[in-house]
């Protein structure tokens, strides 16, 4: 099949715009893209220090990449990589030499924070005696290090590699389970001491386009899945929208649009909560304590876990 | 299986609630939902004379019996039927001849308006020219004979039978198609010269709950579905819905609430048209013509349709 631009044969068909794309113009495309949705939500601007959180996986090693190829150059911008090792075996190790080979090839700072250093437990052992599902635990853990770490490092915003799958499943799943608070903190939010703004830049790119440009690009490409991944609910809604987009191209896109066409609406009944001081940390909370203090707490006297008081991030 | 609330035997196993409810119970529950649906939403007031939107069909046949049930004996209030005979051969023949037997049961007024007296045509004449879905002309149609015909009738509500199914999948197929117009449009509207108020007193119950109210009471109840109807993205959405419920019992009813919490910021950012006068037919719109006159316009030539000017309404 050729391209539908120019006389070279296609490496990528785009269901939603009918298009059949070859390398330069897929790449194009990908590219275009990212500093499209970069430029409409000011993810990137003069002076910023950006944190990329970067597991060692597909997507993130592709926006590290991708990132420092497009932005790179920029004399007015600084970035860093960080990674979270939550401690399980056999799963972070890959990654983790992944992730460092990516922050060398491309030249950045790169940092360390393990669950084991902070928390003086692994995530292998906390699953152990928890009563909560893995995830809990771990989300919670992960996004306070990748917050904290940031912030430590100097960083003004840190960049996830949320795509576009990932956004729509969430805005379905929190649509569905009437939970709107969770929608609206899916908005763009104003700074608030303490929180690192996150940006997103392939939140508009499908995770098929994501793993076809790692390909083309030659990135060291890991698919494995985390082994305590369980997300019932999230799985179902997946399969939904792959349905979905299966027979009605271009729904991810629209539930996308459908949650933007909402934000105004959700500021005015869900602003922004004033955010507090953790009461034990003095990590940014809504509430007396944070998150990771009552995880730790819960946990604390079935293992010996403990909150660190210095953050302890190893550079690599 | 035992009533949850009594001894005696269950006849319906009400999943997102857990409980298992006798005839009594669940009678009971099915008449103080809509009792408590129609408080919360002001659907019936005092000095009220609603016309009841009755195909004949299972639950608009419930509606019809089980208003007058719960509301008949109110003197400040006024009920009364309109049919739309759409003109489909082998198909709503059955269902009028109920919706005549259920008015003369319960001793309302009834009317009926059909396409062909009002249109001069058919639905089975239009579908044969028409260029578009026969529910596009049919939906708009019979929407516009049902206002057209409530306000002649001297009514100022519409009562329609749209259950806890039909709303969660509008709500949310319009998500997903990112229609937010559409979306604000479900939630109750201030009135607007011309139009009759839509109230929707089954819009929290399962279609389960309707047939299967409708056959304890003995009510005749018609599954027939219209030979035309064809709604793929709707019958998508609606499979999906029903796993997710089968799954995750009670998410109709989140779908339904996620809406209803985002209701007011709705009103505000996507506030209410003023309708003027269709140029032509002077009923309500939101343009310069009417959807009914531009889809008569765009028939006329085609077959010999034409808007009667004067409404023709059958009282029988």
């Amino acid at each position: 099949m050729k391209c539908s631009y120019c006389n070279r044969e296609a490496v990528y068909y785009q269901r939603y715009s009918g298009k059949h794309l070859c390398r330069k113009h897929f790449t194009d495309f990908f590219e275009k893209k990212i500093r499209t949705v970069v430029k409409k939500y000011k993810m990137i601007e003069t002076g910023d220090r950006i944190a990329i959180a970067l597991s060692g996986g597909k997507d993130s090693t592709t926006l590290t990449k991708v990132l420092l190829e497009l932005y790179g150059d920029r004399r007015d911008l600084e970035f860093l990589a960080i990674t979270i090792d939550e401690g399980i075996e056999g799963y972070r190790e890959k990654t983790l030499k992944i992730a460092k080979e990516i922050t060398r090839s491309v030249g950045i700072e790169h940092y360390i924070a393990s669950f084991e250093d902070n928390f003086s437990a692994k995530l292998d052992e906390i699953v152990k005696v928890g009563e909560k599902l893995p995830c809990s635990y771990c989300g919670v853990f992960r996004k306070y290090l990748l917050n904290k770490s940031a912030r430590e490092l100097s960083a003004n915003k840190l960049a996830t590699a949320h795509n576009l799958d990932d956004e729509s499943q969430t805005i379905l799943m929190n649509f569905i389970n009437a939970d709107i608070d969770r929608l609206a903190r899916l908005i763009p939010q104003r700074d608030q001491e303490g929180l690192i703004r996150r940006i997103k830049p392939f939140m508009e790119l499908y995770e098929k386009e994501i793993v076809t440009y790692g390909f083309l690009k030659g990135y060291p490409m890991i698919f494995d899945e985390c082994p305590y991944s369980y997300f019932p609910v999230r799985a179902f809604v997946r399969d939904f929208i792959y349905e979905l987009e299966r027979k009605y191209p271009g729904r991810k896109i629209s539930i996308l649009r459908s949650l933007e066409k909402l934000a105004e609406s959700l500021r005015i009944t869900n602003p922004q909560i004033e955010l507090s001081k953790c009461k034990i940390c003095n990590e940014p909370t809504s509430q007396d304590l944070c998150q990771a203090c009552k995880l730790v707490n819960e946990l604390e006297n079935k293992i010996s876990i403990e909150h660190n008081e210095k953050l302890s991030l190893i550079k690599i």
